[in-house]
Formats: C-alpha cells, sequence, structure tokens
C-alpha cells in the first residue's frame, strides 16, 4: 500500500465545485489502494482579502497577529475538503497545521519548520482516514500559530512527504507542469516530462511561477520526487527529481524571464578598494537581496556599477544608496525600471560549449540589446530592455528548437 | 488594581472603524488602571456566510467540521483587535480558545467546558498585556477544535470571569440593555438598571435576545454579576445579578414576547391513563422541546390535548404525532402556526397576588383572546393570535405602568 502526498492549491480549491471535484480526484487515489495525505492552500484569494482586511485596520499590522489572522484561511480550506469528502461517504479528517504536528521556530510570517510529529497523522491513517493538514502553517513549541511564508503550502507537502517517506508527492496547481517556455508567450511551449532540482531551482528563482525555490531545495535535500501537475484534468504533470540522464544533444531545458526587477546604476565612482564591499555590504544590512551585478572598466579612475534588484524593492535601495554614494564620492545614481531578465536554464551547459553564444545571436537577429549578462553552471541571463521580453523569449525557444526536442527522462 | 472581562459580540465588531472604536474602549478601560481580558465573537455575519459555504459543500456537513470551519470566525476577530490595539500603541496577545486553556468536552456543535487552565491567560496579563480570547470555542483533551453552540461567546466570558475572579465582566453589544419590553413595539419601554438571574433567565427564554439562558445559569451558579451595555456609547447598561431588593410595589420587571412557536393540538384523545406520557415521551425521545401544555378538561369520555413547540420541529413534531396518534385512538391532529406567546416577568410576583387578573384584563380590554395559559412563581405566559402581539406587549406594558417605574437596585 503506498503512501501518497496530495497538494492542491488556492485555485484548485476556489469555489463548491472545484473543492467537490478535487474530493473526488482523492477518493480515486485512495480507491486505488493508497493512503492518502492531503496538504491545501486557503481557497481563492482568501489570503490577499485577509491581508486587505489587516491593512484597513493598520498598515503594519504585528506578524504574529498577521499569522494568527491569515492562518485561518487554510483552516477553512480543510473542514470545507473534509465536508466534502464525507459527503460522497469516505472517511477523512481535517488537521491544522499544529495539529498535523508541524513546529516550528517563532520567526512569525516566514517561520522555518524544527520538527514534524507525525504521530496523530499517522494515527489517522491507520484508522484508513484520509487525513486533510493545512498548508503554509504551523506552530511554535509555545503553541502560537506561525506561517511559513511565500510557498509554504508547497514546503509542507515535501516536509511531510519527506518525514512520512511518502513514495509519491503530487502537487497539483492550475497549470499543466512545467514549460520550456511560458506559454502565454510562446504557444508552442512543450512540458517538460522530467526537470532537476538545479534546473528548477535556477528556473524557480528567474521567476517561473510554478514553485518557490525554498520546497525544491527541501526536497533536493531529503530526495522528494516532486511531480507538478493539473487540478483540472488527468494529464502527467512534469517530475522535479535528482538529475535526469539527458539525452543527445539535448543542452537547454527552458526559457524563464523576470519582469520584477529593476536595474540600478552608481555612476563616477572613484576606483579604490573596497567600494564594491561598502556598496553591497550596505545594501545587505538592509536586507535587500542584489541579483546581479556588473562593473564597467575603469576609465580615468573611475568606475560605473550597475545591479538589479527587485521592484518592491527600489524605495530602499534609493535610500541607501544615496547615503553610501556621499560617502564613497561616487557622482551619480540611476535606476531603469523599464528592464526585464531572461534566461536558459539546462544541465546539459554544462558540458556543451556555445550555448551562450547560440543565445546571443538569437537576441541580435531580433535586434534586442543586452544590457547586463550573467552566467552559472546551468544557467545563462541577459537584463535586456522590458519592452523586448516576449520577442527575446520566443527567439531564444525557436533557436534552441524546445518546441520539437522531446526530452526524456527515466520515466 | 481591578481585573476586568469584557465580551463584545459581531455587530460591535464588524468592519475596520468598529474594530478600531472597540480598541480604544478597551485602551481606556486599562489605562484606568485595570487588567483587562477580552473575549470576541465572530465579527458580523461572518460564521452565517461560512455555514452557507459549507451548505454549497453540502447539506449536512459533519460537526466536527463544522467546528473547524466556524472557528475561524472568532480567530479572525482576535487577530484584527489585537492588530487595532497594537496600531494604538498597547500591548495586546490575541489567543484562540485552545491557546486560552478553554477545554471541552467532545460534543461538536454544542460543546460543554470542561476546565479553563488559565496559566497562559494570567502570564500574558503579568506582563501588562490586554488579553484578547477567541468566543465560542475550546479543544478537547485530544486537541480537536469544538464550539460551544448558540451564546457561546458569552458563555466564554462569565466562564473566563468566573475562574479568573474578574471584578467585573461588561458584555457588550448593539443594544444598551435590559428592557421593560422591546422598545421596538413599546416606544416607551424602559431600561432596567438592575435584574436577577431568575428574571433574566425567563426573558431570555422567553425570546427577549439579549443573552441566551445557558450564559445567564453559569453566571448565576458561579456568581458572576454580568454587566450588559451598548458599545455604541458610555452609557450603563444592565445588571445581571442575584436577586435585587425591590422597592414597594415594583412587581414586574418586564414583557417578553416569543414569535417562533406553533401551538399542536391532538383531539379526542381517550381519557385513559398513561396518554400523556405516551405523547411527551415521544416528543422527547424525538429531543423535541415542549413549552406548555394544556389538556382540555374531559367531555364524554375525551380529552383535547394542546402544547408549543419551536416552530423549527414543526416537521418533526407532526412526523412523531401521526404515528402516537394511532397507537393511543386520536381522532385528529390540527396546527397552527399563526400564535405568540406574551409574558410577564418579576421577582414580585411571588408575592404579590393579582398579578395574573390584572394581565389577563390588560388584554381583555383590548379584545385579545387568550389561548392558553402558563405560570411559574415570576413569570405568566399567555398564548395568543399572532398578529396581536404588538397591542398585547403595548398594552400590558402601559397597565403596569413599567416605563413611569424606575427600578432602583442597590448600585
Amino acid at each position: 500500500m503506498a503512501l501518497i502526498v496530495q497538494k492542491y492549491g488556492g485555485t484548485s480549491i476556489a469555489g463548491p465545485e472545484r473543492i467537490k471535484k478535487v474530493a473526488r480526484r482523492i477518493i480515486e487515489t485512495k480507491k486505488r489502494g493508497n493512503k492518502v495525505v492531503i496538504v491545501v492552500s486557503a481557497p481563492g484569494d482568501t489570503t490577499d482579502k485577509l491581508t486587505e482586511t489587516a491593512r484597513q485596520i493598520t498598515p503594519s499590522p504585528t506578524d504574529r497577529e498577521m499569522d494568527m489572522l491569515l492562518a485561518t484561511g487554510e483552516q477553512m480550506s480543510i473542514a470545507l475538503l473534509a465536508m466534502a469528502i464525507h459527503a460522497l461517504g469516505e472517511e477523512a479528517v481535517s488537521l491544522t497545521g499544529g495539529q498535523g504536528g508541524i513546529v516550528t521556530d517563532e520567526t512569525f510570517s516566514n517561520a522555518k519548520i524544527r520538527k514534524i510529529d507525525t504521530k496523530k497523522i499517522e494515527k489517522e491513517l491507520s484508522k484508513d482516514r484520509i487525513v486533510i493538514v493545512a498548508g503554509f502553517q504551523g506552530i511554535t513549541a509555545k503553541k502560537d500559530i506561525t506561517t511559513l511564508g511565500r510557498g509554504g503550502s508547497d514546503l509542507t507537502a515535501v516536509a511531510l512527504a519527506s518525514v512520512l517517506k511518502a513514495d509519491q508527492c503530487e502537487v497539483y496547481t492550475d497549470v499543466a507542469g512545467v514549460y520550456t517556455a511560458d506559454p502565454r508567450i510562446v504557444p508552442d511551449a512543450r512540458k517538460i516530462d522530467r526537470i532537476s532540482y538545479d534546473e528548477m531551482l535556477e528556473l524557480a528563482s528567474l521567476g517561473a511561477q510554478v514553485m518557490v525555490p525554498r520546497s525544491i531545495q527541501v526536497a533536493n535535500r531529503f530526495g522528494v520526487d516532486i511531480h507538478v501537475r493539473s487540478s483540472f484534468n488527468d494529464e502527467e504533470g512534469t517530475v522535479i527529481t535528482k538529475e535526469v540522464s539527458k539525452m543527445e544533444g539535448v543542452v537547454v531545458s527552458g526559457v524563464a524571464y523576470d519582469k520584477d526587477l529593476v536595474k540600478v546604476a552608481i555612476t563616477d565612482v572613484p576606483d579604490r578598494p573596497g567600494i564594491a564591499a561598502k556598496i553591497f555590504g550596505a545594501l545587505g544590512a538592509g536586507k535587500v537581496n542584489v541579483d546581479m551585478i556588473i562593473q564597467s572598466s575603469a576609465q580615468g579612475g573611475v568606475n560605473d556599477i550597475s545591479f538589479t534588484v527587485n521592484r518592491g524593492d527600489l524605495n530602499k535601495v534609493l535610500d541607501i544608496m544615496g547615503k553610501v554614494k556621499q560617502e564613497i564620492g561616487a557622482k551619480g545614481l540611476v535606476y531603469d525600471e523599464g528592464v526585464a531578465k531572461v534566461s536558459i536554464v539546462g544541465v546539459g551547459m554544462k558540458t556543451h560549449s556555445g550555448v551562450a553564444s547560440k543565445m546571443f545571436s538569437a537576441l541580435a537577429e531580433e535586434d534586442v540589446n543586452i544590457e547586463m549578462i550573467s552566467t552559472s553552471e546551468i544557467k545563462i541571463s541577459c537584463v535586456i530592455k522590458e519592452k523586448d521580453t516576449e520577442k527575446a523569449v520566443r527567439a531564444i525557444h525557436r533557436k534552441f528548437a524546445l518546441a520539437k526536442t522531446p526530452r526524456k527522462g527515466r520515466k
């Protein structure tokens, strides 16, 4: 008898009809002879609505109370889903994060799972019940309610799959899996059957909104295969797993883009040791995540230093850099919100040369100017004008013939 | 330093502005040098909305899951109220029923409080924090979430006031207190300053919707004075307390009415021993609460037996009585939904004669026909035609000069 962990996102359970549909799918899974543990997010836009309600009370709610408030979203989901399963004649029991044994540290709003006490879940499974656990939440050792931050429900599912030694971890979402590019931009984008944790990590951090990096890191560390698939049909999705055997010639797995960034440049910086440390030390102290950094070659003893940050951090960055600029004696501080980042990802790059130049020529052929470049072992990213994003993604996808390269793993 | 328990109902915290207003009132109470424990209900119509959502999933949700769902309502309230207090610069901490130490039995949807572990509340009070506890909910010894049933938040407040040995228990609501009659019907109805538990119990069970009987019984048992008052102004409300000293001539405290009933009659019942036992035994087995019972005098060896039940029980009653009628050989079964009950309540009745006849003559002067009568030590009730309700209440209120009789207690 296999143990399957299934996670359903907010859109999968938005409204009574979808909840009933999910209930039927869960029961089918159980009737195929499996033990089933379900993790659910808050329904639809509940979390946004609760956040908005809090903002009407105060612009800066305390983290503990925000967690107390937001945790109600998943608690609604587990109750409603359990009811739907009961109505179909199966036994099910809902558990809050705390009841499910998920113990976290005390970092409200972004808590880390410290341990999972599986006794209660295992006891309910042994009674042949479907166990439904609230995602995204846990409790501290002092019994305070915490939430796990962005992508927290995926993390709950992966962590439960790990400690329960589940045979499968399925993440149901509103997309059919991981694609070679955003299908809204590239109509012939192809669904990837299998992808490695490392590639998925790069895609996730590059703006492919399937899973947040944290859950993938945990899955990688504990060797949990994640099957990302659609809750609206029965098609196979994408399995995220350890490095998959590559077919000859499959170098690039997919193209990602990210418009949520802004380029900041500090100009005419004196060419002295310690300047970069001062700039990025100050940004780090301000908890700003800096993505790409470019330092132009010195001309007449001055440099330009450019970097990209998340758009939401712009005001904070301008504050910090205004002060740093004076300290280091730089002349200018400029920023450009009209940029985007396009990237290609693939473990095949490590062993294939010429990948970067192929990407650059794809962009050049479309007259897309490259403003910044960064590379890693399995990724090449270019910052371009935001207005060129769609054109660039399509050109790269075509250049690497991603639509035509069915990538087979060891299924 | 006094300890004050305050309970705020759903209408008092419906929407951000009301929540902020309640927060200010709580802070004022604390700044007067008190320790403060707050109990809140779910905001506005949240409970109704959640119930409706559940019904869209299944017409008969399981009690455990319904409690899991409904408990989110109060959890939202405590979080939002704590945020509002924080925003005004005071320390506050929200606690779910379970975190507040409220342990119940396992009767989901209508749980009874078994014990209250006050350690956590007392610890937070000792840190000079305002403690906000979710009303209406608790947890079982097995950590399942339960709800306390109708009026559960009042019960939470009264129970906490009792175990914490609070100096005051204030119940804030959308009415200014307990009135001599429903002010919507009797414009010159007077707010009562003090009323005894017994009188309030009769008024509550007779349809004066201020507090459910259960909370008053608990307050009575543990000697907790309840101050019912409006959350929309600072006026004194009504203190429910042990029997208050009566002024000369104050016999009747108030007039209540109840339209939520139906009169059922079973006619031509053979006049044999054991018939009534059979009828009301069957209704009791069906968990139907029977209120008034009248058996007409026997004529030719047959009786008519009439009784009143809650309107919601009518279908069940007709089912049960259809069977019983055959068993006992009665001829007819009729019912009348067009009835109401008007009642007067007052501890002074015990020692004053002529109260009943005064009430009956008030009704007679308005041509209101009395269909059934029942009396207790402190109450007289008459079943009349529903259409006569308002006229009857006004006539009785006038006859006993309730608007003009300021009732003074030992304030």
